[in-house]
């Protein structure tokens, strides 16, 4: 049925004659078809609107060439389902000005109906599905539990997620059971997103790398083991705990087909950490998107020698900046593309 | 001379029959006293008159208990005896309104006298070893090249430090002549602080964690390892290039005497990375001072356990916060004097 299906078939480990490439926010501020909308349209109505969601979701395939296409969403629709306000200012992030503070509001948390409130990520999904004609597999996602608690405690962002962290320090059976709830919408979530028509689903835990290892793995690693553990015979799994080169072993024997990593690691030694035993995506550091493209494809050269060309899927270690030309980002993908074809 | 000279011994290598402790940041936001001149003198006021920074030094080693003393000063001291504005305002970090742009900017920078333009520290340094009367040793610092370069290229603090990176990948040449430039007169100021009464100086790489291993190779590490050199005869180095794991085996090869590092590591890790030849300072998770009192001491506890008593420095994994209780700070360094003394 896909016409390309590099993506699926690195992430079952079977052979691809090139590298998949793909970028992480690739549907977004960097492409000016996206800023027109993003000029018509506030950030929820972009969201919440199956058509703009798939518009947005499709610009990437054409104009930049990448192997797969990610729902354009964002990971505080969980919260935002569960009944908390979630406030989307442009140019500030996001804030949530009633926040989590005890049992009592974990237990005021919605955790029913979860595929009615969230049917027009469903509709975005089916819709690209349709759209993208088989053309590329299609990536659903969600934040991972630790990272949404970040948000949920916090109420915005932060440099070192202290609140966040003295909640989990002072409350743990509170945090636990915020965790578990998280959880358990997420599976629902995902497996709502599988059958809508998402080929592969990827856990973002952005706020991973803040904890320390013995903390990840009291925090944060039991939940990702969860939601892999509970996909896994509906569609490949994607895990992306930013920051935790640390866990990368434990993480290699979870039921994730893949684990996506940040720049912050070189390439061989991920794959040490990993035993060759998984799929790896990943890592380019977005920022040298900035650089001059004969840069840009050096430097994708020396990330695919590192990875190897099998079980690999390229990537940035992030998301894509604002401030990245369309073409830097377009070099980055035809580098990735042309990777070994002339030897 | 020096009562307590454990911080230079496990510096050296030599046995103590503790394990010191001092906190990054341990002179400052947390203390109601330090709050109190902060109500009363503007940041540079405070940093720039001898009598004030000699009071904030001393403020913790009284309260806190500490085994060392870390002069009150601020790494963008440099920038500005180059010759850059600085701007320090309260609650939103520094700001420098015209930042380095090009090879001209770079050439326009001050770089002699540098002892002259910062002779209040060196005054602030000699008030404080005089005022220690030999309590404790006194540690002198400076930013590392590359993280001065963040600030010089950004103009102020950023999560990505993409104007920096977009520097040095379009322009390495001119990165590279500003790297060398500071890292020239931080060498200077390091020495002249040793002279002026500092035991130890630590050089701080803040944002080294930024960069991929193979840039932090490129841009940050040759520079650390020159001013580790060029120190040695003078006062034990103890280098702390923040997230920067990947690196610890290089640098334990370096002039350094000891080595920072964050809480995002193992300590048994951060042991085999350096091959146990050299000591290690940290790395307790400053948000783990938020924690319950009981849970501090159990932390602590784990963490010494972990790095053993011998060639170690407890210490924070980054500076102390603004919010902890200083109770809490007490209990945390308590418990590293504590170690061990019932068993």
């Amino acid at each position: 049925m896909l016409k390309n299906d590099l993506l699926l078939r690195a992430l079952k480990g079977e052979k691809t004659e090139r590298v998949p490439v793909w970028m992480m926010r690739q549907a977004g501020r960097y492409l000016p078809d996206y800023l027109k909308l993003k000029a018509k349209y506030d950030f929820f109505t972009r969201v919440q609107t199956p058509e703009l969601a798939t518009q947005i979701t499709l610009q990437p395939i054409d104009q930049v060439g990448v192997d797969a296409a990610i729902i354009f969403s964002d990971i505080l629709v969980i919260p935002q389902a569960m009944g908390m306000e979630v406030l989307m200012e442009e140019g500030k992030g996001p804030s949530l000005p009633k926040v989590i503070e005890s049992q009592a509001n974990v237990d005021a948390l919605v955790t029913t109906g979860v595929e009615e409130n969230l049917k027009y990520v469903m509709d975005a999904l089916a819709l690209t599905k349709k759209e993208l004609n088989g053309r590329v597999p299609l990536i659903g996602f969600a934040g991972a539990p630790w990272t949404l608690l970040c948000y949920m405690v916090e109420g915005k962002g932060s440099k070192t997620w202290d609140k966040a962290k003295q909640f989990a320090y002072t409350q743990p059976v509170v945090a636990h059971s915020l965790l578990q709830k998280i959880t358990d919408i997420t599976i629902q979530y995902l497996k709502a997103q599988v059958k809508a028509g998402a080929d592969v689903v990827q856990v973002f835990d952005s706020w991973a790398g803040s904890l320390s290892p013995a903390d990840f793995k009291m925090y944060a690693q039991p939940y990702l083991l969860q939601i892999a553990a509970a996909l896994k015979e509906d569609a490949p799994v994607i895990l992306f705990p930013k920051g935790t080169w640390h866990a990368l072993g434990d993480l290699s024997k979870s039921g994730a087909s893949g684990l996506g990593i940040d720049w912050c690691i070189e390439p061989k030694m991920a794959r040490a950490f990993t035993n060759n035993s998984i799929t790896l995506q990943g890592n380019f550091d977005p920022a040298k998107l900035l650089a001059p493209i004969p840069e840009i494809k050096k430097a994708v050269k020396e990330m695919i020698d590192g990875f190897g060309t099998q079980r690999y899927i390229a990537n940035l270690g992030h998301g894509i900046t604002p401030n990245v030309p369309v073409d830097h980002a377009k070099a980055f993908v035809d580098a990735v593309k042309e990777y070994g074809v002339s030897e």
